[in-house]
């Protein structure tokens, strides 16, 4: 089969990988559409330490799994397989097993390729309603609900998301759907216009003032969003943090200390409420999708992904 | 009057400074005995751009006040004085007003001399079974019990204090309290003796394992603590940070969004919880005195404090 793969900091197309094949309790998934994330390019420039068939964002159809119920199912998957042996998985599910693979991530190769394997519990069926090309936001929208498991983001506070791009626009409007109304921060105003055609507030960094929000999302993808979002949330504030990018960050304690600030790091959320949610059609993602290449293109597709204010990138086997 | 000031990153003793005219809601009150905390050190080495009179610990008495009832009583007090007139000090108190002062911190003159004002709304009386040395840990303990207003501290959880030095056996001793059994961490068996003579838990940074923790509370007063920290609490766990020091510091981000951790920075406390626990006799620190100087001899206990290993070192006018 074709697949786009890392190896050495080298992201390479490569036409005749053997597919993977399915252990006893996995499903086949053909690859219809995947999505490039931000993790994506952070892990070609070195996040993670990976090597191996990249990508964790798809839309497939089953072609062979032992449960037979599931072959020919259009599914999304979640990301995190785990070791189904230890105490975190037996209580808490795999995403923090201390032994887990994860998709495209860590140790398990990704759906950039013509086929995927993945364990069947992981899998969820999609409603006929939802396009592969709303299904494919399945996996960010449910890391954007994951905030709501962790944190009580009250509408009546004054919520704000800095970092306009991919996750921070699912993650606004997650947290409008409460009636919140959100204030979505960016460093340039081009940077706000999908904001703007939602109807939410937007705000430039450089004009906010200290201290101006009860909870902030921070999702910029880099290290002075964090310290920006410190600099904006109040005393006694939230910060949540779901930005991973390689390296060490520097931050100002002082604030964190001294102002008794809870900073929480949010990651991966649940697949159920997210199509839930892009069935009924409360989130919108028609419109941040940006262009769409076929998996041979892929190289230029990631040049593509990783210019500013690029949106959703499609690859298609 | 004397008073031990710092001007310029130099601390002075002074005989002949002006003694502070109480305002119309505060009272005047003669220092008996004051402590020299961690955050006394930081600032002399520059934290909080403050120059004054320093010192927040302390136990007084009552020489004038508008309410006479408090004149004569033995009395703590709280080392946060808000503006009374904004939404932060009506809803949640002065430790957040943002024009606040703070006692010895920021623009208010501080402990470290014969006399200090504060506002009556500040003061606590202190029990009589309670010794001056004895109710002198009352703003530290407080900020101890500061953990327990922000986090579920579970006893049946694996809990650690990070930093065994006078905050941190506090923090230990707090969370003990609820039965619960933490660690107390250090890097010499040395600074683990006051916990093992309470019969904790104690343990050597280096001989602990990744992920070992539920809940950590940082106390180290140095930017390796939190490395360490972050290293040792597991995934989804909390870090409590109660570090107060000048600087920026590094990070690494990952573990905290992947392992999706939780980092709380707690400051100031409740001081009557604080209060009944040393009239109870649930809190000891009777073992935690290293020595107690003359106000005037106030630049050489500031040099002894600021030596490895030592515990609370008393200023006496």
């Amino acid at each position: 089969m074709q697949a786009l793969s890392l190896k050495a900091g080298q992201l390479t197309y490569l036409r005749n990988v053997s597919p993977p094949k399915p252990g006893q309790d996995e499903a086949l998934i053909k690859i219809l559409i995947a999505g490039i994330c931000s993790t994506d390019l952070e892990i070609v420039k070195g996040y993670a330490d990976y090597e191996g068939i990249l990508g964790h964002e798809f839309v497939g159809f089953v072609e062979d799994a032992a449960e037979a119920v599931w072959i020919g199912r259009r599914v999304v998957g979640s990301i995190n397989i785990g070791c189904q042996d230890c105490e975190v998985c037996h209580n808490d599910g795999p995403e923090h097993c201390l032994n887990r693979t994860v998709l495209g991530i860590h140790s398990h190769d990704g759906v950039f390729a013509d086929y995927v394997t993945l364990p069947i519990d992981n899998l969820y069926q999609i409603p006929q309603s939802v396009s592969d090309e709303q299904a494919v936001f399945t996996e960010p929208l449910a890391a954007a609900l994951r905030i709501l498991e962790q944190v009580v983001a009250s509408p009546s506070r004054r919520l704000a998301v800095i970092g306009p791009g991919k996750l921070g626009m699912l993650v606004a409007q997650v947290l409008a759907l409460s009636g919140a109304d959100p204030t979505v921060i960016g460093r340039r105003q081009s940077s706000l216009e999908t904001a703007r055609n939602l109807d939410m507030q937007t705000g430039l960094v450089e004009h906010l003032a200290d201290n101006s929000f009860d909870l902030i999302v921070e999702a910029t993808g880099n290290e002075a969003g964090l310290a920006q979002a410190l600099r904006l949330v109040k005393p006694r504030g939230v910060l949540i943090l779901k930005s991973t990018f390689s390296g060490i960050s520097r931050i100002d304690l002082t604030k964190l200390v001294v102002g008794e600030v809870s900073v929480i790091g949010s990651r991966c959320g649940p697949f159920g409420p997210a199509l839930r949610l892009l069935e009924s059609g409360s989130i919108k993602v028609d419109d941040m999708i940006t262009a769409s290449y076929k998996l041979s293109e892929g190289v230029a597709a990631f040049k593509h992904a990783s210019q500013p204010g690029i949106r959703k990138i499609l690859l298609r086997p």
